[in-house]
C-alpha cells in the first residue's frame, strides 16, 4: 500500500433530526467506500446537528442515539469518525466522538474544551472530557479533536506529544466575514511548529441565525495545504495520504472567496436552508424600490428559484414614482412574482378610527408607523393564505438603532440582513451586479439616497448620521464594545455618538422581537450580543 | 454586649445602574445605622443587579465596579457584606461578596458553584472561586456563600467545618411557585443538619421575565424561623441575635401566601418594576370581554394605579354583546381609561386590498388574524402617540400551541400571563375577585365558554382540546420533559396528544418573536426552555 484515502464529509444535518441524519451518514460513508476511501470523517455531533440547543435535554435522546448507533454499525469496510452526545450511566453528558470500524468502536473522544462564550452554550449541556484518544489505522498514528479543542494549545500539545502524525478535528465552528480564511491561516502555523497533519472537517448548512460555511481543508505537517474544500456547500471531499512521502498530496485547493461573494453566498445559504427545512413552499417580501428589499430579493431568488419569490410593492402617499418604476424593473429582470397594492385605504381607515382618540394631536412617527404596520399585514394576510414565508428586509445598522417599525417593516420569519451593516449592503448589492449579463438590481436603486419614504421628501440621514459614520460608531460600540468615551476620543461628533448609542440601548426591546436572522459578524444581536431590556448602564463613560 | 442585630437590605437593583445601587445600598446601611444594626447584608451582586447579562463583558465595568467601592468606603461604623463583580488583574471575573467595614475590606469571597442551566449562565461570565471566607465579628464567627453555594451539601460542609455560627447566604434566586417554601423547608432542615444558624437574603424585584421574590429569612441551628421577610416587598428587616442564649431571637416571621395570592402578587410586582423601570407613563391594553385581558387589567391596575391604565375594546361583527358589555363594566369598576374602537371600516379595506390576490379563496385563519392585526396596530397606534407600554394578554396554554396571533394580539411590550397557564388564569381571576368589597372581574367573564371571537360562534374548545386537559399533557411535555408516548400511557387520548405536541413544536417561531413575560413556573419559554426553531426533532417516541 503506498497511500491511503480519506473522505471529508462536509456534512449537513437536519437538527433534532437523529434518524435522517444517520441515514445520510450511512449514504456518505457507502459513496466514499466506492471511492475507495478507508477512513470518513463527519463534522461534531454529525447525529444530531448544531446546535441542538435544549433537544439535547430530551429524556429519550440517550435512546436515540442508541438506535442511530446501531444503524451505523451497519456500515463495513471504512473506519468512521463521527460526532454524537455520549451519555454515561452515571449522567455525565459529554460532546464526543466514536472511531468505529465494522461495528466495532474502537475509541470514543469526550471534548476537552467546552466553548461558554459568544454563540456557545455548551456548559449548558456537557461535562468536559480528561483523556486523549490514539488510534493507528494503516500503519498510521491518528489523534482525534473536536472543533474548541483545536484552539487550546495545551491540548493540542498533549496529543501531539503521543506521537500522533495526523490529527483530524471534528467540527462545529459558526462562520464569520472573514473566517474561513482565519482557520487556515492559523492552524497552517500551528500545524508546522507542531510538525503535525491536520485535517479539519467542519459542518455546512445554516441552522437558525447561524451559518457554518464548511471550508473544511488538510494541512501537512510542512505547512501546505494539502486540501481546500468549498465554502457554502455539502459534498465529499477526498484527501490521500502518500505513505512513502509522508505527506497528505494536494489535490483539490478551491480558492478563498472574495469578502463580497463569501458574505452573499453565506447569505444564499441560511436562507435556503431555513425556507427549506421550515417546509416553505416559497417566500414573500415587501419590495420598496429601496436597496435593502432589492438586495433581499436578489438573496432570495438565488437561494430559492424565482418562481418561488413573490415580491409586492406598496406605495403610498410618499412613496416616489421611481420607486415604483425600479421595484417593478427588478422584478421583471429577476423574473418573480409581483403585484402592487397601495396601502392609502388601510392607512385612511386606521386614521378615522383613531381620530377621536387623537383628535388633532400632530403627527408624530406613529402616523409613519400606521403605514409600515399596513403592509407589514398585508404581506402577513399574503403569507397566511398561500403558506409563503415573509422574509424581513431591515439591515443591521436600522435595527440597531431601531430605525424600523415593530410589526411594521419588521414582520417576517426570517430577517436575511440582519446582521448586515448598510454600507456593507451597497458593496453586496454591487456585487450581485457582476455577476450574469444583465444587473439585476437597477442602478439607480443603489445610487440613490436611501429612504423609508414614510413622510415627505424624508431621507434616511434627515434622522441618522451618514451610514458611513454610523456604521462605523455601531461597529467600535457593538463589535469592539468600546466605550462612548472611546469612540468620541477617536474624532468622532459627541452629539451623534451619544444620540446613536442611547438608540442602540433603548432599542433592545425591539431587537428581541424580530425575526432571527443569519450571523456573519463578530457580535450578532440576540444569541451573542445578550442585553438586558430594562437597563440602567450610563453610557456616558 | 447581650446582643447584635442584622439588617437584611431585601433590596431590589436596577440592573446594570452601578451609581444608583450603590447609592441606594448607602442609603440602607445608614438607616440600619439608625436602628442600631451591627451588619447589613444585601443581595448578591447587589451593586449591579442580578442578571446583568453581557453587561457584565463592558469594558469599563471595572472601573465603575471600582468607583462604587470607592463610595460604600464612606459608610462607617456598620459592616457591610454585599455583591460584587470581582475583576482581578490576571483577567479573572468573580461573582463576589465583599465584606467591609469603616471602609477597609475584611474579606472577599468568590462564589464557587456557578449554575448554568434553566435560567442561569453564570459560566459565561465568571470563574468559580475555590476559598472560604470567615470572619469573626462581635465574638461571633460569620460565613459567607453565595446563592448556589448553600444548595451544595459539600461546600456548606466545608464552609461548617471551620466552626462558623452564622452562614450569611447573598441570593438572587429567582421565583417559581412555591419556591419562597421551598427554600425555607430546605434549609430549616439543613441548619439543623449542620447545626449552624443561616442568614438567607434574597434579591426582591422584576427584571425583564425573571421575578425575584425576596421572601429572606433568618433560620437557628435549631431549625427554628427566626425572620421570614415578605415576598415582593423590598425593604430593611431586622434579624437580632441573643448571644447568651446563642439564637437570634423569633421577631418578625411573615406568613407564607397561599398559591394565589403569591402568584398575583408575583404578576403585579413584575409588571410594575417593568413598566417603571422602562419609564412608561402607563400602559394599554385591548379589552376583549374575555378572562385573559380581564385578570391582566386588574393587574396593571394593581401594579400601576387604574388613573395610569387605559383599556380600548375593539369590536368587530363576531364580537358578542355581552363581551363589549362585560369589558364596559369591568373598565368601570376598576375606573380604568376605557374607549371603544370598531374595526370593521379597517377590516374591510384590508380585505378589499386583498382581494386581487386572494381572489375567491375560502376564508381561513387569515381572515381572522387580520381581525387580530388591525387591533395590534390600533393599540401600537394608541402606544405610539401617547407613550403607554402596551400590554400584551395571552396566557402560556394559547402561547404553547400558538392560538395567537403574531403582530395581532401578541402586540405589547410585556406579557403578563404569558407563563401563567389558562386554568391559573382561571384560579387567579376568582382570587382576585375575592379582594375588596365588589368582585372588579364580572363573574359572567369568568364562568362563559372561552372564545377568541374570530368567527361566528367560535370557541375555544373547538379547536383545542378542553382547557384542563390541555394544560396537563403541556405540563407534562414542557414542565416534565415527558416523551409524547409516556403521556399518551398515563390516559390521554393519541390523536389530541399528538395534535398538541405537534403545535408546540411548530410554534416555536412565534414564542421567539412574543414580549417578554413574568416567568412563574420551572420552565419558562426562552430564557429557560431554548429550542432550535429548526427543529426535526420527531415527537413520537
Amino acid at each position: 500500500m503506498k497511500s491511503f484515502k480519506i473522505a471529508l464529509a462536509q456534512f449537513s444535518p437536519h437538527i433534532g433530526n437523529i434518524d435522517s441524519n444517520a441515514q445520510k451518514m450511512i449514504e456518505q460513508a457507502n459513496e466514499a467506500k466506492k471511492q475507495h476511501a478507508d477512513l470518513i470523517i463527519f463534522p461534531e455531533l454529525s447525529i444530531i446537528g448544531y446546535p441542538a440547543e435544549d433537544l439535547l435535554l430530551r429524556p429519550n435522546l440517550g435512546k436515540r442515539m442508541h438506535q442511530a448507533f446501531q444503524q451505523l454499525k451497519e456500515v463495513k469496510d471504512i473506519v468512521m469518525v463521527f460526532g454524537f452526545v455520549h451519555q454515561t450511566e452515571e449522567g455525565h453528558r459529554y460532546n464526543s466522538a466514536a472511531v468505529m470500524k465494522d461495528g466495532v468502536v474502537l475509541g470514543i473522544y469526550n471534548k476537552h474544551n467546552l466553548p461558554n462564550y459568544g454563540v456557545f452554550d455548551e456548559k449548558r449541556y456537557f461535562n468536559p472530557g480528561h483523556q486523549h484518544l490514539v488510534f493507528e489505522y494503516l500503519g498510521h498514528r491518528f489523534g482525534v479533536l473536536i472543533c474548541e479543542d483545536i484552539w487550546s494549545l495545551n491540548t493540542v500539545q498533549q496529543l501531539t506529544q503521543l506521537n500522533v502524525e495526523t490529527v483530524l478535528v471534528l467540527n462545529a465552528s459558526p462562520y464569520e466575514v472573514g473566517k474561513p480564511q482565519h482557520r487556515v491561516q492559523t492552524l497552517t502555523e500551528l500545524s508546522k511548529q507542531l510538525n503535525v497533519n491536520l485535517v479539519y472537517l467542519n459542518q455546512v448548512g445554516g441552522q437558525d441565525d447561524l451559518i457554518f460555511d464548511g471550508t473544511s481543508f488538510v494541512i501537512n505537517h510542512t505547512g501546505t495545504v494539502a486540501v481546500q474544500a468549498p465554502s457554502f456547500k455539502e459534498a465529499l471531499y477526498y484527501a490521500e495520504y502518500d505513505i512513502e512521502n509522508k505527506q497528505y498530496k494536494t489535490t483539490e485547493v478551491t480558492p478563498a472567496l472574495d469578502t463580497m461573494a463569501e458574505i452573499y453566498q453565506s447569505l444564499v445559504m441560511a436562507t435556503r436552508d431555513y425556507v427549506q427545512r421550515s417546509g416553505f413552499p416559497g417566500v414573500i417580501l415587501g419590495l420598496s424600490g429601496g436597496i435593502d428589499s432589492a438586495l433581499t430579493l436578489a438573496i432570495a431568488a438565488d437561494a430559492i428559484g424565482a418562481d418561488k419569490v413573490q415580491a409586492v410593492m406598496m406605495p403610498y402617499t410618499y412613496t416616489a414614482q421611481i420607486s415604483v418604476e425600479d421595484a417593478t424593473e427588478q422584478a421583471r429582470r429577476m423574473g418573480v412574482t409581483f403585484g402592487i397594492a397601495e396601502i392609502h385605504p388601510i392607512v385612511n381607515s386606521f386614521m378615522q378610527t383613531l381620530y377621536p382618540f387623537f383628535g388633532n394631536t400632530p403627527a408624530d412617527a406613529t402616523e409613519e408607523n400606521l403605514q409600515a404596520r399596513a403592509r407589514g399585514t398585508l404581506l402577513m394576510g399574503l403569507s397566511n393564505k398561500f403558506g409563503n414565508l415573509v422574509l424581513s428586509t431591515g439591515n443591521k445598522s436600522e435595527i440597531s438603532v431601531g430605525y424600523c417599525t415593530l410589526y411594521g417593516d419588521m414582520v417576517g420569519g426570517f430577517s436575511v440582513l440582519k446582521d448586515v451593516y448598510k454600507t456593507i449592503v451597497f458593496e453586496l448589492a454591487k456585487y450581485r451586479n457582476t455577476l450574469g449579463d444583465t444587473p439585476v438590481i437597477p442602478e439607480r436603486v443603489i445610487t440613490r439616497p436611501p429612504s423609508a419614504e414614510l413622510r415627505p421628501d424624508q431621507k434616511d440621514q434627515d434622522s441618522l448620521p451618514p451610514y458611513d459614520i454610523l456604521d462605523a460608531i455601531l461597529y467600535a460600540y457593538i463589535e469592539e464594545d468600546q466605550s462612548q468615551a472611546d469612540i468620541i476620543a477617536k474624532g468622532f461628533e459627541k452629539d451623534v455618538v451619544e444620540k446613536v448609542i442611547r438608540l442602540v440601548d433603548r432599542n433592545e426591546y425591539k431587537r428581541r422581537q424580530g425575526a432571527i436572522g443569519p450571523r456573519i459578524s463578530s457580535r450578532a444581536f440576540s444569541r451573542e450580543r445578550r442585553y438586558p431590556i430594562v437597563n440602567g448602564w450610563r453610557p456616558d463613560d
